[in-house]
């Protein structure tokens, strides 16, 4: 299992992901999930996987070489690309091509080949963007209505981000309520774990402002993951008992 | 979507279930998902139910007229049941025979016929008990070390019961946690709404301690939804900034 997460709020872009793989809980790896897949003196972009790895491998090795787009009958590469829009074309193009090539040698439909990606990037006098690639390489944009997207283990992290994260949210403290999202997410997860990848881009400057790996060791992680456990349980036990009294309706009672 | 929430703790059961069914989002209905399914003077037996609503409805229509049990040949009925390990059994059978009986007739594998059932009740003597039953048949028990079982979209509510349900939790505060489950789970999928159902058996006591459906207008739950929301955004922002200094591993970077 996985779990990324990339917010675009008005200060800037942040990436988050985990970094556990399993085939089954009795394989269990460390695996890097989130890459910066070009940096150049104009742009920054990144990307988070999860579902298949050798799918998503496969992908990410073949930027490399350059996709060969249909739309333009040319070999393009994420150094040249025009627009981060673009750049999420040229992805999705190598997540096709390399879920294609992977279907038809497995062939055997118990073995999954699903893949999704989280790409976010900027470049110069450009707004950092941030989108979601399907494995069939159609991908959404993440928009400020919503201004957070997930791959992987999505549901137990979803509330807190639901509830926290807007445009406006200083690109701090959206690293504070992502890696919340990710304390609730391994609370419920097995499969979901340290170390956590996390990179930053602010906007108006297309470089990577912070990258930073949280160990198992992190000071600042475990008061995070305690303060919240805490806050949670005192939120709790402040909310006054209910009092209801007992009103069964008929239709409670099976006829 | 459903979601439907057991909680067994040493002071009693504690049955709770949303009400919105839909078939897709554009056919949203209000069906009660909860129901007491036997209720005599040395028993009470209740049932949330989860998935396909013409497999779960057409499963305890079958119960009235007893159920054809392999194992002794014989038809049995909840009002003779010696335990409430034998009603999950008799239940199972319920379940199953109705599935496979619309498996048969649908045989289009697209029209989803899985279903899932809570059982939840106490017999005179005996401790009250909980099982989770699945479309099969077959089910488990909840026991004091996850002292909870859920049914339908059972993620978004998780989190918060792992961190407050212990077995010694007192059965007002098991309903007050089990209410803020339902909340994040709306908060975050429109599939799940209100009315909730909520029903609570004290344990040397089989029968009904209190039945009571939550309206949308209800006061209490309100409250509950904001002072759980405001307490979450507090305790987030109680949390320091984090003050990570860039360390980009050169691993980071795609080769």
């Amino acid at each position: 299992m996985t779990y990324c997460v990339g917010l675009l709020v008005r200060e800037g872009l942040v990436m988050m992901a985990d970094t556990r793989t399993n085939a089954g809980v009795d394989n269990i790896s460390t695996y890097r999930k989130l890459r910066v897949v070009e940096a150049g003196p104009d742009r920054v972009i990144t990307v988070c996987s999860a579902g298949s790895l050798s799918v998503t491998q496969n992908a990410l090795s073949r930027l490399h070489a350059g996709i060969l787009m249909p739309d333009s009958g040319e070999i393009e590469t994420l150094a040249r690309v025009p627009t981060i829009f673009r750049a999420a074309q040229v992805v999705g193009q190598a997540l096709q091509t390399a879920k294609k090539a992977i279907d038809e040698v497995v062939k055997d439909d118990s073995i999954g080949t699903d893949a999704t990606l989280l790409l976010g990037g900027a470049r110069d006098g450009q707004r950092p963007r941030l989108f979601l690639i399907y494995g069939a390489g159609n991908f959404i944009e993440c928009g400020p209505d919503t201004p957070y997207l997930q791959i992987g283990e999505t549901k137990y992290g979803k509330p807190v981000l639901d509830r926290m994260i807007h445009f406006e949210t200083p690109m701090a403290e959206a690293v504070k309520v992502g890696l919340i999202s990710f304390s609730a997410t391994m609370r419920s997860n097995l499969a979901v774990g340290l170390p956590i990848d996390l990179v930053t881009v602010r906007a108006g400057a297309p470089k990577i402002e912070m990258a930073h790996r949280i160990e198992p060791e992190d000071e600042y992680y475990a008061e995070l993951n305690d303060r919240w456990s805490n806050a949670l349980r005192a939120a709790a036990a402040a909310i006054p008992l209910p009092q209801y009294a007992s009103e069964p309706d008929p239709a409670l009672f099976l006829d």
